[in-house]
């Protein structure tokens, strides 16, 4: 078996890992690196495979042309609906006669991306519910379990992929959360299935590995946000909280604090919409009645015009975590909307600055206009959707698999993961692969 | 009116403040400065006044005796039962012919303290009621409150004097927590009713000013707790639970969670069994029947070879959260007590490490100890019991005083209440007055 | 007498000072805040005094008119050629009838501001030499001296003003450096004089406050240099330096080293030429026959299709250390001018990042871009101008100041030095005046 | 070839790594983890190997006895005179039947270190001078290269290891310093004709390898210290510098400004006298004659009392840069010489404090203490004596190998020189070979 690192070994992003068995490729996951994107400046945003792969952008996979590989892919298994795991698929998935996997709302945003952009793709689109299996033709035929997981948006899932030689369980992006506020429970019963089956290689994410702790529950951040919508001094200001679009639970504890304020809440911005749509297709967005759901830009101002009138009344949920040039907030903060904030009126950050230096840039001057308008600011109200290191224990302990790949994230997050790897007995270079991009490892 | 910063005010630790008006002196706070002396050596520790004072533990309050000012305190008033508020009184108090008033809770740990080190004191000392009132007599009468808040201890006040020159509110140590696990909760009416009347001179903490955050409530941290204890995987492990002695709601989380496990629960320490007597004392630990409390030290090790036969059967509280020497946490890192500890063993730590360099050392290397047992480790399962930036912004405006005055903490956190201030329109100088040890404010 | 902290204490920039006696007013320094400015997009910088004051990049001086004050002004002095120190006096000079004093450098620095924006004053501009003095004429006359120290430009100088009430001197933006490889040392005998006959107040910079050490030497950054520029492998590879354009020692050092690696040497950059030719006019420019000075933008493109051919003959010595949009280096990193950058040629930076936000990403991303194309990265070979802790305990000691007042910087730098003055004996708000910006000071 | 990763390569400390060819074993140093030992209280400082091995304190060569290679050793070659390299020899070494080479400074400094523990090792022990080259007999003959290079002690070496499949270059503390002040400078001719041979396999350190610089030259140390010894003011005050004990170029500049300033220069304490002794032993120790070096401690008290009467008119040079309990600054802090500090000492730290937790709080704590006797402090006059990103990027391009392992840190560390081989064209697994602790890496 031979595993290719193809993305998100040498950085945040772009993730994609093929695994060859034989004549026959399996690939997971299929994303965008962001930041580069991030850092273009408007006019440069050309989105196609050859910008894109100029920028460092989309993974790398040309690297299955040169080992004549490219013909072998039989299917692309997409685990959750991030652009950082799915983002790619637009641009590259036509180079293989390949079908492609996914849950019901992972499928419906990257059709929702793609018909944003114009995209078609011809490959077959197969719908996998959580929980369920699929048979994957190639010169062997290889089942495959989405097995549901908890994460920060919806339907996500741990891929187990059963070959000849063994299972490969992918788990890249998920924690343990047994009260999600949305969405089903991690399966863990499928879990321990497959781990007495046998798990040959466990491809698991690294990102917060460094972090020792348990990653606490959606339901904290629902008590953190409970604490700030509802008991500071907020009856005379207008209230602004902006979140991560696709994390529909986190949504669904906003809306509904806003409720208990009286307030009517105003979803907007594009990827809200899109996210939410998305959710509200698979029957997800039990709260799309309480809201009002901004769809054109063109709509904007004047809804805003009249939140103008009674701030008080409303809240605005919108896009600009981030900072990111263009979105809701930020084009707020600019003075770039009609909609005219005031001092004490609350702006609710229901989020984490991802720290790169564009973020940091574009986060902390989007801050200082908004504090200069003597808007009070409420940062981190949030919890993540990572594992952290004592979950990372749980697990591996738990699916005891022969061999490690860790992934997700460069050399310093991946020497993490390989560290608690070594104090639960595996070996560097012998059953523990520490990776970078364009690498192939043999097992 | 004259108001002697005494001590807190160069550093966090060794809280007093004077206020004197005309012939009569109030004095907030009496309390140590606990790093130089958990940085003494164990064969060091004499615990008296003068030696104290040579190592900067209590507050000088010897600047009172060179204004000829002594003979002026009529009242020593204590904010709550911390030992940065209430730990110099045995060492102090007896310089003035003063009565100590402070609530049930507060002077039932006051009173432990002095009988473990032997201690009297001929000072009047008078219980007051959260949320009641008392009346010092001095050449003038002045009514003191002391209005119910939430901290991480019970029965914390934030005290409002009454004198003819306006009312002078002190507020070291709170947050605003409506739903506090245990105790009441912050008697909001009372401060508005305060505010109504017009505070002169508000003495305010400023530990957090710079943390842009409402602080969570309690609920928060138990909710931690119940995610590390209810939902990671301990069934045949041994547990340990470390906290803040003081902290009998979080204390009562752990016992929760430790029934709904089927553990027996076993309270070690003796700091633990001084702050739940007290807290049973005044009738606020309703968890005392469910927990087996430790009283001696000679009886440690059987209960401990009880433990060792069958340690998930068990859940430990004990001390030790700062890796403070001779702790039963460090010294069961040490081997010195009969517990052993096995690979995969919980240690939950439900606090924060108080960033000074001999609490960063004694937890880094107790934590080390720990972890080459193969203990796994949780830490900062822990909310903090201090208000943020955006409590104080409600708070200041609640209560509008004429004046500010930053206190606990060195000068950059002052600055950072300071800055604060001026957001709201306090000028340095002029109505918001920073300060230092052995200062004198003129209002 | 009255001392306006107008521009400087509540952040690091804009400074500017004034001292009120009677009917005269004296004011130090007038600068701008360059963050805001950096922040504004290439459309919006409209640099007028509405607009710059709309965004806080100079001084509220309008603090004057209110107390009707504005006619007072007799004299603006400036320190050193700094923007943060003259920026501002092309925009608000005028508001004054009063004359604008600094040395021959700093004046020819301000005139080539000026023509470059197309701007005329009708203020008298008078030339003190350093080291010598100038009697300003108001109700009563007053003696300044301009006192030579050492910083990170040229002709840099502690201003002694003489009034009647006794000496105010102002220290805003000094090292002590015996060893300042051009210009002259510190005149330490003229500041002992002056201590001699009595300093009532010390306006004092705080930036390095909290740094307990003494400034290394200029010669220390030389030494560096020479490190990197003469033992690093770089016989075939390209050659770009990058510094402060102003710190026309700095460039003498890298000239020095360029010309013993046989290279031939070349400046690009508008702040380049407008500092260097402001040195040749004072004649404090040895190293200007050695270089090849590029005026005109357009001649740019043609020089660098002329280094590209032999890149490892050349020396490039260019703007654009902070990373900012539009200067050299940054437009090299986007592939805007002709120059080629490959793998191995070296970009030193003998610079730190102002720690800025807006700076910290331009920086950063402009770097990303560099190591792109394989280019290796020297950063920090770089002293800093300003005092450490240490200096600035022996400056006080040596001065005896009655007052000090801390200035450039927020509250937490002023909290340092505040700090500092507190180990020497100054008791804050007595004899220590920490302030903020728009607040007056009664001595 | 089989590389056996013993000790090194999972904390900076123990350093041992053994090269194995057929029937023949060769080892390359045999170093002390110095922080379990620094951890240890008073009482329970046993050295021997055993206690020595609880702690971790020693590398754990058992590894091959297990793989029945302990008879195959046939040299263990020393690259320089530090504890993590050489400090285990006395514990050790007589496991093997194999003799020991190293340079005459490092082998005077480890006879001194036997005697002083009173150990005795039955090996033979040989002296290789810096340059030159030595055969070792096994089954085969292996020529063995002692290549001069600079680090922070004299005679230090890169060691090549000529073998029949290769040379092994071990290159584990360096940096390269064309001005080295003592001592002679590195030889490139020496690395340049090994690199024409062509290097199998380079064993490196990692250390400084994600600080993107070239360190710089102990000539930018001396001039540090001469800005703060003979730049400040410090006529009437007493002055302590201390500093890493063997740093003998490092002790020369201190000497000789010592001497510019007129004080008598007394060294103290007993690793000071151990290193020095070592460098006059092999003539390297030029100033020996201008100072007074106390080397028993009865001694210390007397010399202190005669200092006392007459402190600026001495220079003490001692041990203690780290705060190390027992030390002579740190019993000068604690009141435990007859030494008295007064306020305006100076105390000069030419050295970095070594960042693991009992040493930040063992500094930290001594630094309070001395402050509170209001002595200044002037830290970090000193620069690093390892490789920088720049400096390892040019030796690796000197040296093309075939293989690279990074040596000399954790996992973080060693992923940061992995980082640097990827920019080289490195491939994780094929030609850079990250390991840990105990680890065998086949070539």
């Amino acid at each position: 078996m031979k595993i290719y690192t193809i993305g998100g070994y040498s950085e945040v992003g772009k993730n994609m890992t093929a695994v060859e068995i034989g004549n026959d490729i399996i690939i997971f996951d299929c994303g965008l690196h962001l930041p580069p994107i991030v850092e273009l400046e408007e006019r440069e945003k050309i989105m196609n495979e050859k910008s894109l792969r100029a920028i460092g952008a989309i993974p790398e996979d040309t690297i299955l042309d040169s080992k004549n590989s490219r013909k072998k892919v039989r299917a692309i298994l997409l685990s959750h609906a991030h652009l950082d795991h799915i983002g790619a698929v637009p641009y590259i998935a036509e180079r293989y006669n390949a079908e492609i996997l996914g849950t019901p709302f992972t499928l419906s945003v990257l059709g929702k991306i793609m018909s944003d952009n114009n995209n078609h793709i011809r490959n077959k689109i197969v719908a996998v519910s959580p929980n369920s299996s699929y048979i994957i033709k190639g010169e062997k035929n290889y089942k495959v379990d989405f097995i549901n997981i908890t994460h920060s948006t919806l339907q996500s899932s741990l891929i187990a992929l059963h070959t000849p030689e063994g299972i490969v369980l992918y788990a890249n992006d998920f924690k343990f959360d047994d009260t999600p506020i949305l969405g089903k429970e991690p399966n863990y019963d499928m879990l321990r299935k497959i781990a007495k089956e046998g798990v040959k290689v466990l491809i698991v994410e690294s990102l917060y590995a460094a972090d020792e702790r348990k990653t606490p529950s959606e339901k904290i951040a629902r008590g953190l946000l409970e604490d700030v919508m509802l008991t500071t001094n907020n009856e005379n200001a207008g209230m602004i909280v902006t979140t991560f679009s696709s994390h529909i639970a986190r949504l669904k504890s906003i809306v509904d604090f806003g409720k208990k304020l009286g307030r009517k809440i105003i979803f907007v911005g594009r990827s809200l919409n899109k996210y939410v749509s998305s959710a509200h297709d698979v029957k997800l967005c039990p709260f799309i009645k309480n809201i009002e759901l901004i769809t054109y830009r063109k709509h904007v101002d004047s809804v805003f015009k009249r939140v103008n009138k009674n701030k008080s009344s409303y809240l605005i949920v919108c896009t600009g975590h981030q900072g990111e040039p263009g979105s809701i907030l930020e084009r707020i903060s600019r003075n770039q909307t009609s909609l005219q904030l005031s001092p004490k009126d609350h702006v609710i950050f229901s989020s984490k600055t991802i720290p790169t230096e564009v973020n940091i840039a574009n986060k902390g001057q989007m801050e200082k206009r908004l504090k200069n308008k003597g808007v009070r600011i409420f940062n981190e109200v949030h919890v993540s959707g990572h594992a952290g290191r004592e979950d990372l224990r749980d697990f591996i302990e738990m699916m005891h698999p022969q061999h490690i790949i860790p992934a997700h994230g460069d050399l310093p997050k991946l020497s993490a993961l390989t560290e608690l790897a070594s104090e639960l007995g595996y070996k560097i270079g012998k059953s523990c692969h520490i990776s970078q991009d364009l690498n192939i490892i043999n097992l």
